[in-house]
């Protein structure tokens, strides 16, 4: 999924009760929030030194989220999310992550992703550092 | 947005603390909470007897969620949910939602999502009530 | 349960899908949330301005928690949070409050807290203003 | 804090901007939300095979949650959840953990928890397994 010369992470998230609903699957939200978790771990990674850059105003936000719910995941259930960053312009960049079950490989969910990196407050967009794309090796 | 002959609301969210991060402002998760709190009180409006359609196994589920952050919403802004249904399928419909802060009218986010009838277990699709869909006089 | 020279509250909290959990059952995390938004906007009742408060840096923070689940509540009950504050020194202050089945009255859940007014960044503790305490007639 | 003789865990959790609030600070509630994560963890460890209960309708509920908040956790802290089960007795177990920072070894918040196995639907108590208790080695 993403382009292996940028930024990527695959990441087991425990799935809670309260990832749950009646319905017995887990819910739309516990997703993104899945998402959310796998792409803060992966920023870190990537050097965005995230406690430091708020102290100073500076956060990544969401410009806009998609996701695809494809197969429901229950409790008990390896969940693992993969993906990473899929493109990079200038003040935004693009990230896409599954959400998959580990014991058969299905796809659960599947969402793209953009953020922006601002100035609070005001809310400005900064110029994206690049050495935060560069490739792990 | 909506299609006046279709199903909508407007429903005010009170904003809590924990619907707001440390970079001062609503988080990007709580949106879709208030989005999703805003339609499960629309679909009862609408004649779904959520309650007793769980307990048999029916739910409305969410296929796939669109959301663009707009403008950042703060603690303390009047956060009002508007919106409603925007097309129906024969197994899907899709449903259009605004966030709007009360004081000034700026749109802090929108969102398209589209939802089906799903039965459990097994989430086979079920074709969507008519009656539902009929405008509220 | 309240003290009624005390400031109070009954407020009815719309039971969503992600306050329950694949037990069939609301999570006992959801009562949680569902006292702090009862407790919020009570808060905002008695006096409370919390949004300019925060823009300076004051915040009422819980101390201590406590909460007894005594029956599961379920989706498509009607969720009642009543109770206030019950006891006020001159740093500290106490509410308790029960979560109520409305259809028969059953009590779900009862809780007491304790909270302070808390200057930040130092996270030092205020004088309770006396003003919030009065009761309202 | 725990007996060694009984289960018990150390859990480090990555925290995440939905964790915080506008104060600056971890939410109240999401501490409770690390310990739930923590305690459910040192469940599977104990050999409760939480998927498998659920299946057959049986699910470990908190009866009662005391939290004592002693110190603000931040975004950027290391926070560790430590502690495990502390009392067992025939349908009801203790048990009691500490959030601490991990950097400087500071306790943020301190719980403890009661809580019975229980049989859905009706809500009744089980008699709980002697096996689950006994220390690892």
């Amino acid at each position: 999924m993403e382009n292996s010369a940028l930024p990527h992470i695959e990441y087991e998230v425990p799935v809670m009760f309260f990832d749950t609903d009646c319905g017995g699957v887990i819910h739309n939200l516990a997703y993104l929030r899945f998402i959310e978790t796998a792409r803060t771990i992966m920023a870190g990674q990537m050097g965005m030194r995230l406690a430091e850059m708020a102290a100073e105003g500076l956060y990544p936000v969401v410009l806009r989220s998609e996701i695809d719910y494809l197969s429901p995941g229950k409790f008990g259930d390896r969940i693992i999310v993969r993906g990473g960053v899929s493109e990079v312009g200038r003040v935004r960049f693009w990230v896409e992550f599954e959400v998959v079950r580990g014991e058969d490989g299905t796809v659960l969910a599947k969402s793209r992703q953009s953020l922006a990196l601002i100035r609070m407050p005001g809310a400005k967009p900064e110029r994206l550092p690049a050495e935060w794309f560069r490739a792990r090796t």
